[in-house]
């Protein structure tokens, strides 16, 4: 049974999300689907990171098992062939050791959320940008994002549905960077809360607006308290952008 | 009469271009029809470049003329309300002079084509970039385009259906450069032939392949005729970034 490793990338928009579900088409249902077309039986894809509803990635990596060896490059190029026009592509495939699992083997997740703070709507970014109408302080922004780095009891960023046991997870980097009205906020942690990224995306916000002040978003993470979080940024802003694993060159 | 310089952002996917034309919706129509929309009565936009369908722009500019005075926020805010939800948006909009022509006025022209190089299909950027499925050399491709600066006679650059009188144009500027699979041509002129640089674009895409030399694309440029040319370039890939006048500061 060889075990492959793929590297993902997708639009998400109109998908219900990376993991199948009953109430729409998911990435993962529609590259397994791909997959079956290719080889003629089922195979199921274990994805690394549950990417939500609308949520967009350029670095996600998945596995799966076939019964018969392929060359990787073969793997790729028929998997995107069945995914057409879906905007789901393969970008690498590779043979991993049968040990391998995507998700639990991961040390490091990367996402990207962008903001776009301008007054007119969005056009050619209005799937993958949140627009924010007011003008936002990037420095404000970027000096409360670093309040957020090293480990910490997240509680207050965390959705009510997480399933993950604990609350404290470490922060890498929190980083905020303006690049004329887009501000792109570049998170890295081991693992992530359900809703982590969103939750801080929404609190930056309101520090960019100046409805709070930096010190505030220490003060909510110290409350460890949902309801001190501030809303939820949409999902059209996130990225996927990498995982990385310990073999990773 | 009170005339208006508006700059506009859109996305062309979708669209029959920046002119109005009876076989679908363009541009210049739906602006139009939300400046009638907010004022009441037929309002003519003039545009700085006619865009081909499909063609986007991050920096399109345009006038038009009302009968009564607003404020331009007024004017961009208003504008956006109607044009909602196309993907057309007013970025700025300034009261300018009753002598002030977008198209006649423009000084300079500012385009940029993106290929994206690279055997995955495209997800996120599949309707802004060329899709190429094999390797590009961007450096043989940046010594191609170099190649083209200055003032010459375009005619092998140039559509069969180019109004403009004469095909000798000056391209101030005609720039390769490589952002990971993205290979981006960022070009600058006065003013631009009909398909000048989407016929760029394809011609760089057969250096790039290795199927041209730089050198070939000098020849072709001598030749001054049409049939020298690569196959003209997607719609897709191609973007007007701004447009320059006399009084910018």
């Amino acid at each position: 049974m060889p075990r492959y490793k793929i590297l993902v990338e997708y639009d998400g928009t109109g998908f219900v999300g990376w993991q199948r579900q009953k109430n729409g088409l998911s990435i993962q249902e529609s590259i397994e689907t791909a997959v079956e077309a290719v080889v003629g039986y089922d195979v199921r894809i274990h994805g690394a990171g549950r990417t939500d509803a609308g949520v967009h990635a350029r670095g996600q990596v998945a596995h799966f098992d076939l019964n018969t060896e392929f060359s990787p490059d073969t793997v790729r190029d028929a998997i995107n062939f069945h995914l057409k026009p879906a905007p789901i592509a393969i970008l690498q495939a590779r043979q991993a050791s049968d040990q391998f699992h995507a998700r639990f083997d991961a040390i490091e997740r990367r996402y990207k959320y962008v903001i776009n703070s301008r007054r007119a709507p969005l056009t050619l970014d209005r799937h993958h940008h949140w627009h924010v109408a007011v003008p936002l302080d990037a420095e404000q922004m970027s000096e409360a994002a670093s309040l957020l780095e090293g480990t910490h009891d997240f509680t207050t960023f965390r959705a009510a549905e997480c399933q993950a046991q604990s609350p404290i997870k470490t922060l890498t980097e929190a980083r905020v960077r303006r690049w004329g009205s887009a501000i792109e906020l570049s998170v890295r942690a081991p693992s992530f809360l359900h809703h982590q990224v969103r939750s801080i995306a929404g609190t930056l916000k309101l520090v960019g607006e100046g409805k709070w002040h930096p010190g505030d978003v220490r003060e909510a993470l110290e409350a460890k308290d949902r309801s001190a979080c501030g809303p939820v940024a949409p999902a059209r802003g996130l990225s996927l952008e990498a995982i990385l694993y310990p073999d990773d060159p």
